[in-house]
């Protein structure tokens, strides 16, 4: 049997494309990049060609890409940098989040919140979206940093970062030279396939991708950090990534990172639109369950996530049952997984305990295809029925 | 003409053996270690045979290895993570830490040094070996960590770490349980691949690996912490790491890293006797040239590492032009490389800048055989004569 990789939202099979192009690093061009002579030169070229790819893709300037070991070091990179200068200038700052952050970036403000940074976290709706009234009413004159990501990677909501940007500006705008700055970061790892990138026209100021979303490794990923934003390494060393990530460049991992990129630029429509229509006839197939709700509106999500609520069924229950048929989904996040609680993003969007709980994410990539559609849905629908028949 | 590289103490080649082992992980095998499903599941199974083989080479207990993204990071770890617990208990805290220390360490602990803490450095002789007595003198009743390498990356000085571990023991003995604890740290990235690496024999509560020093790739290293020291994060995110080091695995690096530390547990012999001898080889061929001195002693330094200092030739000369003969070797670490400064090693070592100015490092590896001694020679004579004859 032919094993179901709906789970992309977790983490992406590497493509073969980019494993080709970062495999001659893992081999005779093993350099570091730190070094004067054609070893390290040969490293530090490959680094700067995938620097300057990168940041084309973002529409930013080579010196504004930091590369980073993930998403999650550039989340704290963003967050505690930031928050570290302003601290060391001795500064009372104000910071904003969502409640629907990746724990990257709910538990970086919540160790900001017991060193005595004051923290604030705007709600969303009941599709996942952020509340950008209430964020405006949050903003105050010491507000320095706004961290809300693109898109959602439990129900794949897109967040409003260009509003957010707009809201950021009008702020700037009533602040002299004295008072103090004001930055957006947006954690972009889910969106990064799918969605607008460029830093311009979002308007953000920092920027969090990883390779591992992407069909490239894990254990590398970037963080864009526009020119002139106060920040700080929070590792120390080596003068590397322009002072601000210490430690040798990872240079497969940075190379691979390029070349995923690249593959976007040219791919993503076409991606997209096949995604789309998986992820339509998941939807026109689920047609046939009964009691089921979608989180979010499919059709305002990201193209490959689906995030269903089976009502009087288990969604780790599900998971488990669909596993041993050879397919792969999950409840929410693997980075939260193993916790009973209920997802922080259900909660926030207001799904009551019993829906919640019988949650599942489908996530749609790359290597998926319709064919796959029929077989998942048959293996679902004989387990909701199961346990549905098993439930008190 | 076939390049010789003989700078295996800023980076070394992949081993295709570690290459092997890892592939799967970068194909197939490309689940998140915190899925449930079979994806995520054999993942983990990986992540976890690569942390008790790594255990087991350490003779430590698995949940003493924490996977990090390299020397830097487990470093910044080690020393923020120790400061960081004692800060957020309010307490005033004293650390130490020599003078030749790679600079992950020097710089991680000139921002403590910044944040407040006192912070004490400790000199070496002239061999590049610590001071022990200097080391006893420091130790204070607040001293809560010591933080010195096992071997030095410049000159390959093995310094007094388990005679360290005498003193850290007999401080230890005199404080109460009202007392602080007191820890200590060893950056031992460049000792993996030829010295005892055994916790307990070395007595050290904290000690850093990198994979891309032991033929394992870049972005993939350890930091082993005794079960009971007080440490916190210093990244926030997903509960990975026994909850001390957010962010996806990286499995294929963590994969890498285990065989890695498999063939050095099986080669480690033949290998220190064939890098004695090439060595042995290069410092009987130096004997015709003039105007030379070892930084340190050869005989009582790590086999693979010569660092020579030629009077009235620049080392970064003597560098490039070898490169030019496609020899690669280095003037000190890589980490600070492009910088004009004296080497802080040589001068830690009382060497007078004219003799510092003129010093190169030759580091061999797994990769090297006698037959390039030769070469080597016959390019560096040439270099040193025409030099010395440009010199003013």
């Amino acid at each position: 049997m032919k094993s179901i990789y709906f789970d992309n939202a977790a983490t992406t099979k590497v493509d073969s494309r980019v494993l080709e192009a970062m495999l001659p690093y893992l081999n005779d061009e093993f350099g570091n990049a730190g070094s004067i002579h054609s070893f390290g030169q040969n490293a530090q070229s490959a680094v700067d060609e995938a620097r300057n790819k990168i940041a084309e893709f973002f529409g930013a300037r080579k010196q504004e890409i930091i590369f980073t070991s993930g998403a999650t070091e550039s989340n704290n990179l963003a967050i505690q940098g930031v928050v570290n200068y302003f601290v060391s200038q001795k500064q009372k700052i104000h910071i904003i989040t969502s409640k629907i952050e990746h724990p990257a970036v709910l538990e970086t403000f919540a160790e900001m919140k017991k060193r005595g940074i004051e923290v604030d976290y705007v709600g969303v709706d009941e599709n996942g979206v952020l509340k950008i009234a209430e964020l405006k009413k949050k903003i105050k004159d010491n507000t320095v940093l706004i961290s809300v990501m693109y898109a959602n990677n439990e129900v794949g909501s897109i967040q409003p970062v260009k509003e957010i940007s707009e809201l950021v500006k009008e702020e700037r705008s009533k602040r002299t030279k004295d008072n103090l700055p004001i930055y957006l970061h947006t954690d972009a790892v889910q969106a990064v396939n799918y969605l607008p990138m460029n830093v311009e026209y979002l308007g953000v100021d920092l920027m969090t991708i990883s390779g591992h979303k992407i069909y490239a490794p894990k254990g590398i990923g970037a963080l864009y950090i526009r020119g002139g934003v106060k920040i700080k390494p929070i590792t120390f060393g080596g003068h590397q990534e322009y002072g601000l990530r210490a430690g040798t460049n990872n240079v497969p991992g940075i190379v691979a990172l390029a070349k995923a990129l690249e593959i976007i630029s040219i791919e993503q429509k076409k991606e997209i639109q096949k995604l789309k229509s998986i992820k339509d006839k998941l939807i026109k197939e689920l047609e046939n369950f009964e009691n089921y709700k979608f989180n979010g509106i499919p059709e305002k999500q990201l193209p490959n996530i689906l995030n269903i609520s089976f009502l009087n069924a288990e969604g780790e229950s599900i998971l488990m049952l669909l596993d041993m048929d050879g397919i792969a989904i999950s409840t929410g996040s693997a980075c939260s997984s193993g916790s009973l609680e209920p997802s922080h993003v259900l909660t926030a969007m207001g799904r009551p305990a019993e829906w919640a709980h019988g949650s599942v994410r489908v996530s749609l990539g790359r290597f998926n295809n319709e064919n796959e559609v029929l077989p998942f849905i048959k293996s679902l629908k004989i387990i909701i029925d199961k346990l549905r028949k098993m439930a008190p």
